[in-house]
């Protein structure tokens, strides 16, 4: 079988993730160049099948190179992208394409008219649980949906230099979520009512102009509901559930954990904590998102998770930010490219 | 120790069980007149030192009466307290004290202006695992409540005769949901934006102008918010459900079960279904109930469960009638008499 | 329809349990008699139409009562009931029967030639939780059943002259553990192996020569076993489980706990603790195990736990005792009458 | 940082899982010959970096080669062992080491004799969960244990071909849970009584001699006991629990399952089966039990699962034998080595 050969740009976290992924588990790809200008790699830190570069374009460029896996920083995104849609090479790149909307939907139509593969780094979707909680509904075991409930809640507050430029908790965090509610349901958001405040720690709005809690509603286009809320701190770990509510039952994910063992003592039956974060409670969707580009490309299939996902997830978040500070709940039709 | 002598008016399903309660079960009261305009008791159904007479307003001015337990039609429930205030005589009313919300202000001014005791039927607060979250709470064991979510749903769709009368699904069904943020959190609520549909059976919309599915979100006085959810029909059983998430840790309150028994077979795991309606899980909680309007009449103390709760879970349920119409947040300070 | 009229003997724990849950929630059957030699009745406790006397005889002899309850003290059972049985009375009598397997079996004996029936006080077959696994097994949910595990533990050591008066663990505690096993399964067993020590306190040997934790497999007729693990000490509650293992499937019977709340914070996420001990834990049986008694001699039916019940949950007991002592497994048909 | 190269004997299933565990996870080691005389490699199956060979022997004499993994059919484990220690290789070996206790005790006294490391394949050691179980007993947290009670069930009953040549149920299945008993408490086992029968399937005992279900109890040499409940057939999935209860605490490690989710509809709330055999369940026991082997090997250290241990659970295996056969408990002193 062919395997698809990958440039990786990017050796920060989630470049090191992919890499990691993809030598060690992917059944159709292997990396052949990484790209980075700053990174130090280790002496035999990678294979000696695979070229070091120090230039991006240079990687996607490569003659070799089939795909292109973007995880630079979140203000190249869209120009690596670019640049691979130009080389006619279909390109994963992190969430979010880019923090403003009429970017976003360039790239989107970009990768269109040039008929060139464009996923994004929705990792969520491929969660095993999720895709579980989606499939019965597909499958009709809870009949139509009524309501989506989706929980979602980091264990920590980042710090606020971090946040300032994070495009704020809507468009940073709460974006996962709008695409949940897309995913679980198969229907588009088409109004959106958002609150948000600083409950945490009131330097979250004064330092980062920012919120840390949020209670967002949307209606989808078929007049059902989903609800969002999210908080920067659960004390208790990250917190990631889900309750779909149909005319025929409901689906709930609960919070993965660290393990199955239960104490008892005087004070209690003790269960264990949610794993406290997202390397450890998605580790399988990072992996699982890989190999799902590598499989739709090999197969020429369109990617589970496209710009035009991106993009609507995107305009919720936006709509979002309006509803917040308009307090009415917004239209997404209402929102212009400007 | 004095016994406390109640007056029970109406013999319907909660008149029933108030009797069956305070006889069995109150360590401080005894029921001594029943009055039902049209029940026809069996023979002895009612303890010699019980009489039974036609006219409610008989049992309100009995000399033996030291109270009144109203548990009439809603229609008759504000006469049957504007009557027994007159005697001086505390009440206990099942909700609501009127669909109106000027009756309902009116009564609550009147109660207040002659020192009666006039306690509500918000039975959900004298439930065992509401009490102990509340008091967890107060303890603050999870911190500053950031977000109370709120899930009512009933296990059947009333029939439609029963819901054109009802008064809609806010003031009927979700007003337990906003007497239980405010109960839970010790905060008022502000405001109010509301959603609601028939999303179960469209006769609910054409055949009695209601709504058979919510989802409304509250905004509490310190900056906090609720959030509930509202089906008519829950497939699997009355779905009462609570999430309390602060600063320090979440408080979730489980629905309570049929039994403990799990059964395990090639299909799945299988766990007992919710109590599937509000005489079984909240028996506990009707028991309660009266007995602690009885001991406060005792002690000369204010009931758990006022008008003046009563009269702001009935301004929340007219703001958010009022927010579903507009489709905009509305404030409780919005809400006139009229 | 006619009510079972009944005396009650004995006044302390038990006895003022059968009180109150008769004159509350029986359906059939009301007090007409109690005697106690030395109870000392508050004002009014009594209703006017109840009789209080000091002699139990008296009682069981006066001619409106139709049927006996026994809750004197254990040493007195026996006779009691040989006197409700000399005058032809159905008699409810609590477990044991007596200490002695061959009292108990000439009890049986007498009971069975004179045509009298004879319930014993096995009231955990009345708890709704156990009810439902039985119905269960017996609707062949699980298939034939292979083997049943019943943890049996109690939250704290009784005092040591408890125990040395108590007939030892094997008599005072594990008994309801052997009827659980034949009233699960609908088998009787055949043979023990039983080990046991004194791991929670030694003067539990030393003091009262008996053992306060117990491992004790048993064989039953059709070749399947029973699990049964005891102990006087579980710091976390009163634990009563059940597991029952078939070649279909599986039936778990959890604690019931204070509340279903879940408090997650930076420790872990707890849940409630088991109710502590047995008044809590089996209120529901013990009302249901009175009513079982009061309509099965209405109907003129056999009780549901009978002296013959008891017998065999004896000779368990006495077979786990030679077990321990001669560390072998003992069949039942070697335990002789002496 | 010097890397371990191994010897890997045998790429049957665990080989198999071997391989892929050490070449993609192991921080310490690689494999550098492996053999196998039947096997047919797939081209490029193994790196440039591996030699593969027909004779196991070859294998363990190559000068490269620092350290052997026995994966071969069992019969063979005790001849590639002893190679090993000949050539003073440390060596990890599949369990059981031999079928015969015998020549069990004799490699562990050569091993011991020449100073050659060997480590027994007792994977559940291995498992996150098990080892958070048995943490929780070395910090305390339950206080001195009184019962363990062990629950191993397959899901499916192994072909009567492969139970015949298997050393039957306590030799090839039980001896997880004698080495499971052994290392949660660190106490050893004195004493067993074992029954035993075909209650799944007679032709497990008519074709091959066995039993198919299994109650065992041990006594530990602390006088605390363990409880063993094997099968070979539950229809849930592969039945893996664990219960640990001490004078301060129980501690309960409950079986992995395919997902979180929980799906509530009419007919009641339903959970995820449990992982349904081995290779899932204890996947990442293999990846850490050879890390372990490569570390303490690494380290100099004495291997966390040793012949000792083998000699020990192999022990009590052959006393379950005796038990079952002579129907009585069989002290482990008893047990020769013939």
């Amino acid at each position: 079988m062919k395997k698809l050969k990958l440039a990786l740009l990017g050796m920060g976290r989630m470049g090191k993730t992919h890499y990691r992924n993809i030598q060690q588990s992917s059944a159709g790809a292997s990396i052949v160049v990484v790209a980075d200008p700053l990174y130090q790699p280790a002496a035999g830190e990678f294979g000696p099948e695979v070229s070091f570069v120090r230039d991006p374009e240079e990687a996607i460029a490569h003659p070799d190179v089939d795909a292109v896996i973007v995880a630079t920083p979140t203000d190249t995104h869209a120009g690596m992208v670019e640049k691979a849609i130009a080389h006619g090479k279909p390109v994963f790149c992190e969430k979010p394409l880019d923090l403003s909307l009429r970017k976003t939907a360039a790239i989107e139509a970009l990768a269109r008219s040039r008929g060139v593969k464009l996923m994004l780094g929705f990792n969520r979707r491929f969660d095993p649980d999720f895709i579980q909680a989606r499939r019965a509904v597909q499958e009709g075991r809870i009949g139509k949906v009524h309501i989506v409930k989706i929980t979602n809640r980091d264990p920590d507050l980042p710090p606020i230099p971090f946040l300032k430029t994070s495009g704020g908790l809507f468009m940073d965090f709460s974006i996962h979520d709008f695409d949940m509610a897309r995913y679980i349901t198969g229907r588009n958001v088409i109004e959106v009512f958002a609150r948000g405040a600083a409950l945490i720690d009131p330097a979250v709005a004064t330092g980062a102009n920012d919120i840390d809690t949020a209670l967002i509603t949307l209606t989808l286009d078929d007049g059902s509901w989903a609800l969002i809320d999210n908080s920067r701190k659960a004390v208790f770990g990250y917190d990631q559930r889900l309750e779909i509510f149909g005319e025929a039952g409901m689906i709930q994910v609960d919070n993965n954990t660290y393990h199955r063992n239960v104490r008892a003592d005087a004070a209690g039956i003790h269960h264990a904590l949610p794993l406290h974060a997202f390397p450890e409670r998605y580790a399988r969707s990072y992996v699982n998102e890989i190999e799902a580009f590598v499989q739709t490309i090999l197969r020429g299939e369109e990617p589970p998770a496209t710009a035009a996902d991106s993009l609507q997830a995107t305009l919720a978040a936006v709509a979002a930010n309006r509803s917040m500070q308009e307090n009415r709940p917004v239209k997404l039709s209402e929102i212009g490219l400007d």
